[in-house]
């Protein structure tokens, strides 16, 4: 496979690098760029030294067209304009940004507060949300990769709340996230000196993900509700978790929600689903493509504690996004994702 | 003022000996052990050199008893049995354990898994809530000082809950903490290489500061209520925030919410109502006795969600103590606490 | 005393405001900008909220004379030009940054690449290494306060080198600091995701403070050398430690050394010299005015590897700042600098 | 291949199952333990699930023998007992303690303060140092893999040793280490609280890599002196760099130190000399088998700054021990160890 990436000197692109150079069915990787071209790429990033000292190149839809992946992970309101010249032709395209996933455009400008991707476009988008939209995603030309925190949050919730064993319409979701979910751009909220040894809310109400994970759970679970979705910043670079709370519907017990979980997942090599919870930790999946779900009733208020942690680079951006390649090209769903996560 | 510190060695200890240090009132600070009579403090702590060189003296209740004030920084089950004895005798007594918080002793024995402290010691104890039991400390003999996690949510929620603005019946109370709230005792919790660069939930459920918030609810918020309450693990040493959520009850505003707080705290130097919230941060209170409390509430849910923080050993632990103290000797409550915080 | 600070938003600004908050002497505190004019200062640092929600005052030179003392806390190159029309007027002028402290102007040129500060301003300056400088700083109404690597190294090799015990011509100082010494412009050298869990060197053989320790070592140890010096970045706030490694001459114990530290310093309040060497730390000084030093020679080499710690915001810019206007008014030297470390 | 570890539970042996774990030529990967038989080692270790759930099994040497590799990683003073057993029998035998490291036994004992492993088992054993004993690791049964801060120091420094460009007599070697060097057991210098945002020297001229960096430059340098060595903590978990200075010989270049460097590691594909210095850094070879080498002359004291990163748990531990594994296999040296560095 000859696989390109426009944005590479992003975080995702830098994700998709590590985890395509040991992908096995990866003969050429090429890094496109719309304003650095010609930079050496190891120059800029000296720990892909020996590895890609090639020179970026500029984005040239003539050349685009004969690969057979594109990787797009450029900020959103930028790939919005990139990609669609590429929609109909031979790649397969997988877009790392928001700007194809919410399929309501009014949605899309309230959050974002930019201009929507073409129509056209966001209607041949499909969702990759690899373990709920696995048939779709087969066929799809375009893929529009979930967000960091709408994957940790509806890989938890989904099952619970399609099987109406939670009630969706009092979701509470407390998520807490690494640094490195901010990108590369030095400011303010990622100085180290103010970011180390502190720990922050953020965009209270206002995360672009809100209508993500509303969108997710109406199309998967099948319930319309809003959702109260929080947005905290902890001084780690990789990680996510999230905590969601929900009052279990009469009669249903904890075991009921394992045993939900575990037959939903069954056979999904990404979720596991663990009874641990001593220490139940973002690094127990840090660099790697999993996702590991806890669950736990409270029987004095009879709500449910749902907690889910992944590597936002990994499953939560590079590493879904290679996932749903393979998919689209018929792989073993977990080619070049097996890594052991780096508990250390 | 004659001072006695017993459990020295502890975080709380430490800080107490911190704050102290600098309190104008202050004449003498002895610190008093169990099990290291005679170690030089500052050969086990460097960082007291030049400032206590003095070896920890024997505990000896005839000489306990002379002094104006003794806290105490054991244990919870140690500090049940230390403590009584110096009941109605001359000091001042500050208990910085769990030991004299809950009125029920089997909640006690439930989430404690300890023995209880003798009944009439319970009986006489004043819980140390600065800011909602002024008049009782400032009388008491013994105070139950506050636990960290009950004092950052208390603070925030108790003036809306007294005046009925949001629905303690369904409050969810999602909490964190950094690491030094598990003290100095080496563990697989508290051990670098797995709690750097990593973001853990912990007891869910079961975490015995649980039962300290509902009493707190019933004695100063007027309802009687079970709450969900989970805590957290942040990769920092310092900082505890509390994130909370509830329904806010008809008709009622988030300006009414900011408005209540504002009123309950006019005039009390160490809470602070904040109206920012680009970067809300357990930072901005580090090293200081404040509780920097923010509210926002969702239009599209019609929840309010409520933020405080505190530096969970100042205002957590040693600084409440501290200002309790202040408070029984008829003192300015900011006495020895007028720290500007050290942001970075 | 009627205090000003230029540069207040800055690190070293921000500490010098936590510093003199409680400072006895000082009764206002006026906080100065050249861009930020009127700009309320806790609406900048919520962490000041309730301390310091005044405005900042334009710099206003007719006003400024007024001052008992102005702290300058503005970037090398710019106080340069601020500080000058105030020689010679009332106030005492205290400077954070580099720009008074070389006497040779093609130093400073070559190593800061910027125009120096007039030649009169320079001559007029004195060097603030409160601890070698006392009786100048006591009538110096120009204060070049010492940078934070300067301070640290040569408070430990000064007393060595004047003692000749130590071979100075052979001297290599590998230096270490946390990222707050870069100060609070955000870049990708304190860009959280790739500064935290990361060890960098930086500047090698060219930063601007090898001049100034160059300068140091003459002016009070003695002797005209060239030094080999590293300043390496640790992912943390604060702090400083200066590792220097230099034979011993013919002769010279380990306990030659350690006298020779204790007795340069003895009855100087801020210098510990400790035989403590389990765990030899920045945090044994963090929030402090302290310097402590320790001292091994290894006899399989003969060599002296002689250690320093210090935080770099305290002893290293705001607190020996401090301590030098302490000096200046004939005050206790430990005025308001009388801090127990923040061991944790 | 059938491999078993004995010592899974310590990092050495927890970052050898996840290299071993996408190794290409592995068939077969058990975990052997000397004291939880039955164990099951995702229990233990979360992040194992699905992947590791099988029980530990007892250390039987009869069973042992049939693997075609034994790697150990227990601690020194175990290791010594554990192996000699298997020596002369069909396993390759990989020890990633120090036992069998040092030649002479009078030096293991007195930098170890243990038994010394038996004369015969030492004699026998091969050092792993993979660049400069290729030939001899080929051939070798037991294999002591090197240390850590040995194998950072020794690949910067024994081309320049070797070719006499520095004078090695004179040698300073400064270097930092993450706090995973120091295991998985807790203690308090591992302690989070105190081992975050802090900075520390310890084990000053005592650190018993001592004698292994002096042997490795005999051995391969030709020159036998002793050096002068410290360690320090940084709050990381991963990565080590030294920082090594020496006065450059009589008219060597800088160019000549990097010429040297380049032509021994021409076509070696883990060590990268790099002219690279901006920001030189210990996660540029996070997670990877590199050791990147950067040196610097500074023309105004003609010393050299040689500094050199490597990450403790994969070039310093089982990264190196699958390395020589693959030597000895006469596989690529880079079979299974093709990994990114995780920059981020």
């Amino acid at each position: 496979m000859k696989i390109g990436i426009i944005g590479a000197s992003g975080y995702g692109g830098l994700e998709l690098i590590r985890l395509l150079h040991n992908h096995p069915e990866v003969e050429q990787l090429d890094l496109f760029t719309s304003s650095e071209e010609g930079t050496l790429f190891s120059s800029k990033f000296p720990h892909t030294s020996n590895l890609y000292d090639q020179p970026l190149l500029k984005i040239d839809y003539a050349q685009l067209i004969d690969y057979d992946v594109i990787f797009a992970s450029t900020p959103a309101g930028v790939t919005s304009r990139l990609l669609p010249p590429l929609i109909g032709s031979g790649p397969r395209l997988i877009d790392l940004s928001g700007d194809f996933r919410l399929k309501d455009f009014a949605e899309y400008e309230r959050w974002y507060k930019k201009t929507p991707a073409p129509a056209e476009a966001v209607e041949q988008s499909t969702y990759g949300l690899t373990e709920w939209n696995y048939e779709e995603i087969r066929n799809a030309q375009l893929i529009a990769n979930p967000g960091c925190y709408p994957t940790a949050v509806l890989l938890s919730l989904l099952p619970l709340i399609k099987e109406k064993l939670i009630d969706a319409s009092a979701l509470i979701i407390d998520a807490k996230s690494g640094v490195s979910g901010a990108g590369n751009t030095p400011g303010p909220m990622t100085h180290f000196s103010e970011t180390n040894e502190n720990f922050s809310i953020y965009k209270i109400h206002e995360h672009q993900h809100i209508p993500e994970i509303e969108q997710g759970i109406e199309q998967f679970g099948g319930q319309k509700t809003p959702v109260t979705f929080t947005t905290h910043l902890v001084p780690m670079t990789r990680g996510i978790m999230a905590t969601s709370y929900a009052p279990v519907n009469a009669g249903v017990t904890e075991e009921q929600l394992i045993n939900c979980l575990q037959e939903t997942y069954a056979g999904r090599p990404f979720v596991r689903v663990m009874n641990e919870s001593v220490k139940f930790c973002t690094k127990q999946v840090a660099g790697s493509n999993y996702c590991d779900i806890h669950v736990k009733v409270d029987p004095r208020t009879n709500r449910a504690t749902i907690v889910s942690v992944i590597d936002n680079l990994v499953k939560g951006a590079a590493g879904q996004a290679v996932q749903n390649m393979n998919v689209q090209f018929g792989l073993d769903e977990t080619t070049g994702l097996t890594h052991v996560p780096l508990f250390i």
